[in-house]
C-alpha cells in the first residue's frame, strides 16, 4: 500500500516541493475522502476541465457518464488526461498578506483513460463509484437494467503516474512579522451534510436510512 | 449585469442542455461564492489541472502565484486555458441507481491569460483576490512590500467565453420507479467554517476578529 512512486518530470511538484507526496497511501487516502475530480483534456489545443464524480478500485480510478457527453466522447479515444482531486481544509491567515495560504490536500494523476467494455468490470466499477460517494446506497436502490447500462459509459484510468501535494498546520510568518498586531491562525473548512430533504412524492412515513442521516466524509 | 452571452461551439453545454446558463449574473454569482478554481492548460499535448484561488474584478478573473510555479510559467506565455469553478450543493438520491445525480453549480471559462504588468492593476488584483476569499483581511494584515510583489505573478483572464451549468432540486425518477420501496431525496452539502485556531505564537488575549468568527460563504 505505502509503495512510493518516483515522480516523473511531469508529476514532480515544482513549487513548494516539501509539500509533495508520492506514496500510494497518501494518494489513496485523499482519493477515498473526496469524490469530485476535475478532468482535463485538450481538443484541438484547447484544454477543457470538467467536474465529475469518480470511484477507486485498487489501482484504478473510474469515471462514468453519458455516451453523449463531450468529455466521454473525447476521453474514450485515449487522449492524454489529467485528473485532479482537491480537498480544501482551511484558510491560513499569516500576519503578512504575502504569507497567507490554504491548507489543502490534492492529487494529480496523468495518463490515458480506456473505455471499460467487459460487462462485469463495468458493473463492478459503477458499484464502486456509487459506494465511494454514498456507502450503502447501491443495495438499497433499483439496480441498473440492460438499457441503462448501455447508455452509461465507464472509463478506467490506471493510477500510475501521480503526485500529491499537502499543506497542513499554522501560518509561517517572517520572523520580523510576529510582532505585527493582528490575529493569525487557521479557519478550518469542511464539507458538511445538512438535514436530508425527502423527495416530494415519498411516503412521509418511510424512515431515512442511517447511511443518509449519518453521512459524513473522513 | 444580466447580459446573456451566446455560447460558442466550445462552451455550449452538450449534455443536459436544460441545465446550461449563459448569463453573466448566474456566472458571477457562482464565481463570487466559490474561491477555488481548477486551471487547465496543456504542455506538449499533456493537459495539467491545477487547483488555485482566484478573485474577480468586473469582467476579469485574476489568479496569482510564484514565478517559480509550473502553472504560472506556462500560462504567462498566453497558452489556451480553461478555468473551471465548481460548487457542490448536494447528493441527489433517486429510487434507481441510474437516476442518481448531484446538485451543483459550475462555471467554465475559456481564453488566454495575460501577465499583469501595471503595478496598480497588480496591487488591485491581489487586494481583490484577498477580499474575495476573506473580506476584511487585507486591511488587517501587513501589506506586501516591493520584494514580495516582485516574487508574485498575477494573471488576468477576461471572462468572455464562458458557460455555467446548474442542477437543483429533488431527484427525478422514471414513472414506474416511484413505487420502488426505498428512501429518495437530497442530502444537502455545504462548505462550513469550524472554530478558528490561534497561531501558536499569538498573544492569547488578542481577540479573534468578526470576519474570522462569522466567516461563511453565500
Amino acid at each position: 500500500m505505502s509503495e512510493t512512486q518516483m515522480p516523473t518530470a511531469r508529476t514532480r511538484v515544482v513549487r513548494e516541493p516539501h509539500r509533495a507526496a508520492y506514496d500510494r497511501e497518501t494518494v489513496y487516502r485523499i482519493l477515498d475522502e473526496a469524490f469530485i475530480c476535475h478532468v482535463g483534456f485538450a481538443v484541438d489545443g484547447q484544454p477543457y476541465v470538467i467536474p465529475t464524480s469518480y470511484g477507486r478500485k485498487d489501482s484504478n480510478l473510474y469515471i462514468h457518464g453519458s455516451a453523449a457527453s463531450r468529455m466521454l466522447r473525447n476521453l474514450k479515444d485515449g487522449v492524454p488526461v489529467c485528473v485532479t482531486v482537491t480537498l480544501l481544509d482551511g484558510l491560513v491567515l499569516a500576519r503578512s498578506v504575502f504569507n497567507h495560504s490554504m491548507n489543502y490536500r490534492s492529487v494529480v494523476i496523468l495518463g490515458q483513460a480506456t473505455l471499460v467494455e467487459d460487462p462485469e468490470e463495468k458493473l463492478a466499477a459503477l458499484r464502486a463509484l456509487s459506494e465511494h460517494i454514498l456507502p450503502g446506497r447501491w443495495d438499497d436502490a433499483r439496480q441498473p437494467n440492460e438499457r441503462e447500462l448501455k447508455q452509461t459509459h465507464v472509463l478506467r484510468l490506471p493510477i500510475e503516474e501521480f503526485s500529491a501535494k499537502v499543506r497542513t498546520g499554522p501560518p509561517i510568518d517572517d520572523e520580523e512579522d510576529y510582532s505585527f498586531p493582528t490575529w493569525a491562525g487557521v479557519i478550518p473548512l469542511e464539507m458538511r451534510a445538512g438535514e436530508p430533504i425527502n423527495e416530494p412524492r415519498l411516503d412521509p412515513s418511510r424512515p431515512v436510512p442511517p447511511y443518509v442521516t449519518e453521512y459524513r466524509r473522513d
